[in-house]
């Protein structure tokens, strides 16, 4: 048995982090980009925490950077520091960045139907502290978690949506998530989301698809895994864009199965690597470590 | 996103189930005792399920089999079968067995301290009807966890347990043990265990070790696995003896880990192992799928 | 570093076994099946080294069962084993059954391209007595490979394959293969084989996919995969049958790989999966450790 | 089956890189390092491809970072950029650094005994152009796999080392390798290494062990794994000091095992785990993806 002395696991935490910014610059390659945003950083008595950079091509090709670095005074700097890239990188290497305070924890919205594990799960990692995130609120169609949402001291509301039409729910979800929310996961939501919600809602969507992408893309991942009789079963977090399980994937997971297994247990195996699979996208995400290109993500993990 | 049907994740189950039962048969190995035992039940109309067996050498080793089989009339028949497996196999090949209705869930108690991640993954589990035992009752030495457990319905017991002199706690353990459960887990239960309390107590005891044992055993394995620079940190599920940490371990599993992490990083990413691993152990142990057999287990999963 | 005493890795062998015969049985799960086996080779003296069965649906769903056991005079007995099992399987239970006796190795032709990775780790493994096989031949389409194959002892034919009819290529194989092999492996061969070939050739063929399939069918899936970015690549081995790419699975395996990988790079890793997942896949064919039914395999790995 | 177009795998490559070097960076942490090296290397013309970088304490711990850069006329710059280094890095920060131009292959000398699995298997890499280094040559205490080596084309020494006094050996061990070799892989070299060697002979030496470390450290570790009835078995690469089994750990990996495996089965799966670590490890260090730090590693993979 055990003998370690006692340690509350509520004391691990990866909360939001004072005095720490992230940094993710993203273009063309050119030489020089690093040494730019080095002694950019350093003029302003920056320390820079981590550093993590990509390119795809070093003759040309994007390149993408995640500089995370401390300051005491960090709020009063960083305008200073926003101006200054924006000269530098803007005008001198026509760069993207986003700044950002890390203490400032990201603002999420859950999306739930029915399963309840990955919704559990993430609400579970977030009261251990584990997820630097500030959960704004869950909306699901249906309202059976509501108390057990509420009793994790987060708000709970109930939208239901039948039928094809989405426009009706749709629009109680703008009108709950604008200006409340940074990014939304769907958390086993079994809903289809439309094209012009994604781009009224105007933050990015994370979703947990049941089966490892582009296998089984779909309905009934399970089932048609049993049909095929694959060894391996999986899950793929990914972003959601208006093509169907088609967006950038963050990240993906399977576990081995065996023909003795039916799609009910394939179903049970898969709710586990659904639910580590999410809850390790939505850490990135908020950590700033995924950054999109097109239909990938560079991810510094 | 995902499109498929709902199904509610609750009606998943691995519930116990009705008319069938489980034999374990365990002993020297000789010539016969698969046909034995097969036309044993054959004679009574079981139906044999599945069938696993293993013998750590034919020429006189040591033989194991699990054997599930149905029958409608389950509780009427089992007597019968006990009595005619008592005649062939203990009289005629010097076996031993169990016999087991499955449709008798075993009932267990989980010890806990302030850690609630395993505890909370084997209540979780449990409501969505994917443990196959009755939880009787959650016995912990601090108070944090009891509104938590007893909204799940569960009874919860708080027995202090300060300093080396564990008697009066482990007195009031077996107060409320005795005839009320079949098995214990220990979910990260922070307490020495006495030799005296496992032999009284007369059941099986499962503990989640955090670490690969035999690798870190003892107190702080994650400061150990981060002091000599490990790449992977584990954890392990045993059955609980007197020698600490040396008991027959049920399941193990690992996670890979970098430089990077700090050693509060390696316990929040040990806990998804634990949980995990812990809540194979008890699946399989429910299940009968565990056989002890000196330190060792044979499993059947 | 390593202190173990010497021992010759060349003397751990999974070389075929004397005196041991694999039974495996299939057809409609009925009551007895396992009883009737266990009785049958009791009375001719045979000892039950191992037994796997697996039913899809025990109220008269498919069933399997491979059953390995042992008999001192085998080959003496073995006829009057086949008799029986024919009268009581066949007859009374409308089952198949398949009996082989082990120390009698299967033999195998390996087919080959430019590839070597999959070809060399197998003929490796068969010179440490790691595959219990025969390789009667390597047949490429190239002669690169000759020296190396000869180098092992074993015949080397280069058959070339140009173009899109591929008939005269497939008579010389015929020519060579017929009445010689038991099984074929396509170790990494890059020529489509016709629906005619695999009918008049008459014995299993294994294919190695590098993909985790049904994901990335057909040419090309590690320049798929980094198109895809999935962040899991994997390869797949399976029975080849007249439908590309669809025949069922043997063994599937993953690694995971990262945005910073080139498809160079996704086929380097892939090459290390490809040859682990074919070689485990040549193992239990080989030991009729794969059962196939409809488009599936069990597997009594 | 596969219809991939045909691509020779010889053809990818990790060789050694024109025009590229890497800069190893290590001391106390302090603000403004990764700026001024960027600032320097960019006054040189030099464009960083790859950046990482990691301290264990931003408050003055101990910081480390690795930097590939490419520049067109390398050779003749490198000298100058050298002698920067050493004024800003050396007088400015108090850093340690080493500078190496990648398109000279590391040279290594191998070390074998009878198994031959782990030198295989980086001999065949190496072949493939998996490997940038230059194998300088095999030395074994057994004559046995002499032939094989030689058919790489690569230097074979056979150096009998017979009882407890090394010295004779070791001795000759040093007249082969003193100026021709960077670095030392023991691939399963099955004899004890003096503390003076490690001491005269002056460059890295890697080891593989066979087992999950520091689990079941010493002689028979796949015995004692069995002995301990562990579900899950390992190999460990580690830098080789004058502590048995206790240096630095590079890589390490595990793979599922089950009570049926035999001592001889798991030591047949670990072989496995050993190549792929090693080569892994091997991989690694020629890139100067390794960094020692005590009795640590920073792996930047």
């Amino acid at each position: 048995m055990t003998l370690t002395q006692e340690t509350s696991a509520r004391t691990i935490t990866r909360k939001p982090v004072p005095h720490h910014a992230s940094l993710i610059v993203k273009g063309k390659d050119r030489t020089g980009i690093v040494a730019a945003v080095g002694a950019l950083l350093s003029r302003h008595g920056a320390n820079i925490v981590s550093l993590d950079q990509y390119s795809d091509n070093p003759q040309g090709g994007a390149f993408f950077q995640r500089t995370v670095f401390s300051l005491d005074n960090l709020q009063a700097v960083l305008p200073a520091i926003e101006h200054d890239l924006q000269e530098r990188l803007r005008a001198d290497f026509e760069l993207e960045f986003t700044l950002r305070d890390l203490s400032v924890p990201k603002r999420v919205a859950i999306f739930a139907s029915k399963s309840d594990h990955c919704l559990l799960d993430l609400l579970w990692r977030h009261r251990r502290g584990q997820l630097p995130v500030n959960v704004s609120m869950v909306i699901s169609n249906h309202p059976d978690t509501a108390e057990e949402v509420r009793g994790f001291g987060i708000p709970f509301f109930h939208v239901p949506s039948m039928g094809p039409d989405k426009s009706a729910a749709e629009a109680e979800h703008l009108r709950l998530l604008r200006g409340n929310v940074d990014f939304i996961v769907l958390a086993r939501y079994m809903q289809i989301i439309s094209g012009d919600f994604i781009e009224q809602v105007g933050v990015p969507i994370i979703n947990i698809h049941h089966s490892f992408l582009p296998a089984f893309i779909g309905a009934g991942p399970y089932a048609k895994a049993k049909e095929r009789g694959v060894k391996l079963i999986g899950a793929t977090a990914h972003y959601v864009t208006e093509d169907l399980d088609e967006g950038p994937i963050i990240e993906q997971d399977v576990v081995r199965v065996t023909h003795a297994e039916t799609a009910a247990d394939l179903q049970r195996r898969g709710a586990d690597v659904e639910r580590a699979v999410l809850s390790r996208a939505v850490e990135w995400h908020s950590q700033d470590r995924v950054i999109r290109h097109g239909n990938h993500t560079i991810v510094f993990a």
